[in-house]
């Protein structure tokens, strides 16, 4: 949930004026993002969607983010599309905040993904990472991927057995055997990095939309993969269902065939995908001020998923089949 | 800003499918009203607010507002327009709350209103004070009017020093005098009580929308008007503008006339509606969480505009012309 950054209609309706938008007809603030202020606009030419970028965003990767969903837009990923002004330039500036308009996208998220809308995000995601593959013009490391993981800990380390009895040591083990053992040397490419099911809008149960891209970075594509198995295939009850996780993986395979090497990792990058959902979690968890109206999501789930990543003994537990792979 | 109750876009659907709206295209949380959560709906029939109503609204209030909505729609008032159901019944139920969908209204709200604005507030306060004349399926009492201040001077008197000094004998000395002069016998009827900028809309400069009726009730008419000089006729200095009063009190006479007792009262009325503001915020300002996210109203803008309305010496000071009363 956001809306940090108090806008005025009056300077909204300034900005609005380097834009060949038409006329302001309805302004609301919406709960959507968490780390930036996000406002419905609708105007003359239709409904957008106006970030104002928080401190949480370094300026430095907003032109990565906003090259990368000009660049799937046009080759027909359903993203927001950044709108121009007049001049021809997508990023301005509003209420001392760098500011973007972007189309809005039809369709509404699902709590409960269901088999066919795994199998539908899994082609979703594979078509993104097809079209991400010429993206060269900007380039975004990962922080979130094992490198950033310890400094994390550190943070959690001293309060996180207050959260789950031997979470610092389970934590520790998992970090030293994932640095020593992360995979190098396969495909990388522009990957989503935050996949969950808040971001991915359907509309009669075809997939319509993919949107939040402010954790997308340059990394293994695989890796997005695991990222979605465990945001997408678990139950409530903490159970990965492997039905599900067989549609997405098949549904993948259909568009982009895994490799091998990429088939033998996941069981891998799966434990890595926990381990930094986990690790973000109890940092926030551990932080939140006394009082706080926003609770933050509950590490412990995710601490459930890497026991079960922890407990795999082969890629076919998550649901590749044999002829899937390239 | 609220966004209180989760909805699931499963039970979204399911709640849906008793209207007659088509099928949900999107379905976004939105920043608006403090007292309820509120959800933007897109719809095959358009756009649509949905307004669950949480614990500090009584249910038993809720055929009041409801039937008020439909009873000034109906009589070209451009509020919301509840939806009624297939069965004809407009209120629901959806996450264990009560629920509401009404039209979605164009238009956004002025920060700084401007005498023109002011204008247009006043006229459409005395349309809505007519057309709300012959109301009488429900009454509502104002429990915010004389009777429930003391109360609240209660609550905020033993820390209300601490927001400013001398705020709680101000406070006392204020009650004791309008507790013994409050007018009676003044013309009453429906009134909005909450009137403030945020609740009106303006599209090209013209007032296109009044929202929030979650404050209406039965109380005396010119009460409505002292509320809305409160809200619109002062600068953020705290000067009150007499340019802006003139603006309003005209726009509203040439609707309806204020009769000769109701200007005589203005000055107290005035008093009364920033007294009633003041300890409201005064109360909620005390009780904020430590760390909260939200920062309430603050209480120090309507103690200055009520030091105002005790330097006036007559109704004129307002912007009351004498030719104006009826």
């Amino acid at each position: 949930m956001a809306v940090y950054t108090d806008v005025t209609p009056e300077e909204l309706e300034a900005f609005l004026s380097t834009y060949e938008l038409g006329r302001l007809r309805a302004f609301k603030g919406i709960a959507e993002g968490v780390e930036n202020s996000n406002y419905l606009l609708q105007t003359e030419a239709g409904s957008f969607i106006l970030t104002l970028y928080e401190k949480r965003v370094n300026p430095a990767d907003l032109p990565f983010f906003i090259g990368l969903m000009e660049h799937l837009a046009k080759r027909g990923i359903d993203c927001p599309q950044p709108v121009r002004n007049r001049e021809g330039v997508a990023l301005g500036q509003l209420a001392g905040r760098p500011a973007l308009i972007a189309t809005f996208l039809v369709g509404t998220s699902v709590r409960r993904p269901t088999a066919a809308n795994c199998a539908a995000l899994g082609a979703a995601l594979a078509s993104l990472h097809k079209a991400g593959a010429d993206f060269t013009e900007f380039r975004r490391v990962n922080a979130l991927s094992v490198a950033g993981w310890r400094p994390l800990y550190e943070q959690a380390r001293e309060r996180a057995d207050t959260v789950a009895p031997g979470l610092a040591a389970l934590i520790a083990d998992e970090l030293l055997m994932l640095e020593e053992r992360w995979p190098r040397g396969l495909p990388a490419g522009v990957i989503h990095a935050d996949l969950f099911p808040d971001n991915v809008f359907f509309t009669d149960g075809k997939l319509s939309g993919i949107i939040d891209f402010y954790f997308a970075c340059n990394d293994l594509l695989a890796y997005d993969v695991a990222i979605c198995l465990n945001a997408w295939c678990f139950e409530p009850d903490g159970a990965y269902n492997q039905t599900k996780g067989r549609a997405l993986l098949a549904a993948y395979q259909a568009e982009r065939p895994l490799g091998e090497e990429e088939v033998a990792a996941l069981p891998l990058l799966a434990r890595g995908a926990a381990l930094r959902f986990l690790l973000t979690r109890l940092v926030d968890w551990l932080n939140v001020p006394p009082g706080a109206l926003v609770r933050p999501h509950d590490p412990v789930e995710y601490l459930r998923k890497l026991r079960f990543h922890r407990s795999v003994t082969s890629p076919r537990d998550y649901g590749v089949t044999e002829r899937q792979t390239a």
